[in-house]
């Protein structure tokens, strides 16, 4: 593929987050006539790169009673070489619908001769591996897993690491287009490539977001993804006092992270976690507040923004989550150590306009899972790894 | 990427006409512990063998007014080993849009350090070489090329054949999707690479068209299509003796040849050119008729028809032409000489039941080109080639 070298890079602490760099061709051929990497901004990532990163890669793909059609169509674009793990957290009674993702996902295995992990976010089994592991902060009180995507995500993370992984990427199941989830992967590989550091994030941003209404309509921001990224650039300048529009993938579902940095982040519970994400890095890293871990302080933090050359066309869920989606964004900024009264005061200005508080009203606390780092990941793994077996479906 | 393997072949004279293929998953990686290809009806077409095919293939995309996004984005999802060959009847007075599209063109190929050629349609210097070839069918009564992509097509693969490429394949410029058109692409090289003969044509097959209303709607089959194929089949049928159900590509425009079978082929303008390919494949290499051309016989042809993976997107013209387009597809079964007595009364049936034609109306003939074979092709390669460096992009 072609992509564009990142133009300009924010620094602040020893974090380096680079500007969005877009996709400029989704192929670059095996033609070796070309000029030396980097020439006119615009590089060449080979294949043989983007297969080097891919097999050392867990795709973590997050269901909950998404259409089979749309969960099939996804895994098939995920490369080959990666490993994909499937945390469900689909209906079981009745329909059993996780039983037909296993089906599902064990037949397209079976063809394409590769293997793939699945657990059920419900799994009595995880939840006991997470309570060993002293990772309380996963359970509900019914002592099972909690709900919410953040949740499958570190289930997901932790199974990437027992199986071995230095990068996991995150998917959603509810893509339209096989080739697109294709681009979202090898755009992962192509960032982490690019890395300086061994901790090192790639956030996708999508080219448009095609609306339907009447016709196609090629909507380039969401309202609220907007919202959210304005008021991280400004978290970033009121500490540098420049001007920022740096973040650009705030809410960016579709990410991935090597291992190392996985280890050492939060998570915040729901819509939260994708901008948690950042303003964890900056809290930790960002050179403002007393640094956590002085090995990543050493190498830095990596952040790397790509635009894709696919729109995002996923199955509408309607308008609903959008204020909840905001309400979280918003509360993890207002809650920061970073966030001082003037962001505080825009926080709070903004929910009241968006009709989303009323004056005087707080954004909740929201709930964060700690770093895996800080629990015995190793008991959770060897817990897991003990029946490995039962996860792989090609068992 | 994993493909199916063909589960049956209809033979009939020397054309093997493979039942759709599925493509199975987009990528196959590179790891090599898999079993022999062909296991279990499914085969792992590698990224080598895919290269090697590009590598000798022009994609020639036709355009006329298309919105430059669109254009641009189909350019940036064709690998980047085929040389992309434009061909345009877009406007050039008042808004140059020709232009526009070269100046598009121009820069992602900068960027991206590759070639391309564009040509217009409506270029004298094009027609000229076409009369000088003897190649009268393309004119018009203005003395340059007719409009219709057919004409477009023909110019587009002589260009190919000028810039000594054994493989032609088409995309259309208004994808919305710039992953399926690398599919594509990469189907066509899959295609090839399962033929046998040196004649060889791979039809592309959507796996579902969504349509917009209210929602989306994924459609697997257009009206036009389903009455088109049936009749194809029937036009099978009826000199086999046994029904089939094998065609199910009859309007595919995402389709390509090798440069051998382009050569030999006839093309009908407007909308009958793809069915009429089939059809003049059934009528020269089908053992019914005399054979037109013995080297095709001792080899065969191979069709190969691919279901893609990706679901085809594309802007939205109306229902308009459909009717038209079932008149064209119809008129060449109607008009062929394999169609008898009741092949002809169905066609008629048909129109009559679709309000397109009155009882006793019969469906006009349809204007068809030469094979370029029949003309003096090197002549209108020595006059493109002359002056070839004008169509290039980066020249």
């Amino acid at each position: 593929m072609f992509i564009e070298s990142p133009r300009y890079t924010e620094r602040f602490g020893c974090v380096r987050m680079n500007q969005v760099q877009r996709v400029i061709a989704l192929d670059s051929g095996v033609k070796s006539e070309l000029p030396p990497q980097g020439a006119m901004g615009v590089m060449k990532i080979d294949e043989e790169t983007i297969k080097h990163f891919e097999d050392r890669m867990a795709i973590v793909i997050p269901v909950k009673d998404e259409k089979l059609k749309l969960f099939e169509g996804v895994v098939s674009g995920v490369p080959h070489d990666c490993l994909v793990i499937v945390v469900s957290n689909s209906q079981i009674e009745k329909i059993d619908r996780f039983r037909m993702e296993g089906d599902a996902l064990n037949q397209l295995c079976r063809f394409t001769f590769r293997d793939a992990l699945i657990a059920h976010q419900k799994d009595p089994a995880i939840a006991e591996a997470a309570m060993e592991a002293g990772y309380n902060d996963l359970l509900g009180e019914d002592g099972l897993v909690r709900d919410g995507k953040s949740e499958a995500m570190i289930i997901g993370l932790l199974m990437a690491k027992a199986a071995g992984k230095d990068y996991v990427g995150f998917i959603d199941a509810d893509n339209y287009f096989p080739g697109s989830v294709l681009e979202y992967v090898r755009n992962y590989a192509a960032g982490f490539s690019l890395a300086q550091s061994p901790y090192s994030m790639v956030r996708i941003l999508w080219v448009y977001k095609p609306k339907i209404s009447g016709g196609l309509y090629f909507k380039k921001w969401g309202r609220v993804s907007e919202i959210t990224n304005k008021h991280l650039n400004e978290l970033i300048s009121s500490k540098t006092g420049f001007e920022t529009e740096v973040v650009r993938t705030g809410n960016a579902g579709e990410h991935a992270m090597s291992m190392k940095l996985a280890d050492v982040l939060p998570y915040a519970s729901g819509y939260a976690v994708e901008p948690q994400e950042l303003v964890s890095i900056f809290e930790d890293f960002g050179g403002i507040l007393p640094c956590k871990d002085l090995k990543v302080m050493e190498q830095g933090v990596d952040i790397f923004q790509i635009e894709t050359r696919n729109p995002h066309l996923h199955e509408e869920k309607g308008d609903e989550h959008l204020q909840e989606m905001l309400l979280s964004a918003m509360g993890i900024i207002y809650h920061s150590p970073l966030s001082d009264k003037e962001a505080k005061r825009a926080v709070l200005a903004e929910l009241v306009n968006q009709g989303i508080l009323k004056e005087g009203e707080e954004p909740p606390p929201i709930h964060i899972n700690a770093p895996p780092k800080k629990v015995n990941t190793s008991k959770f793994i060897n817990t897991i790894q003990r029946d490995f077996d039962k996860y792989h479906i090609l068992r």
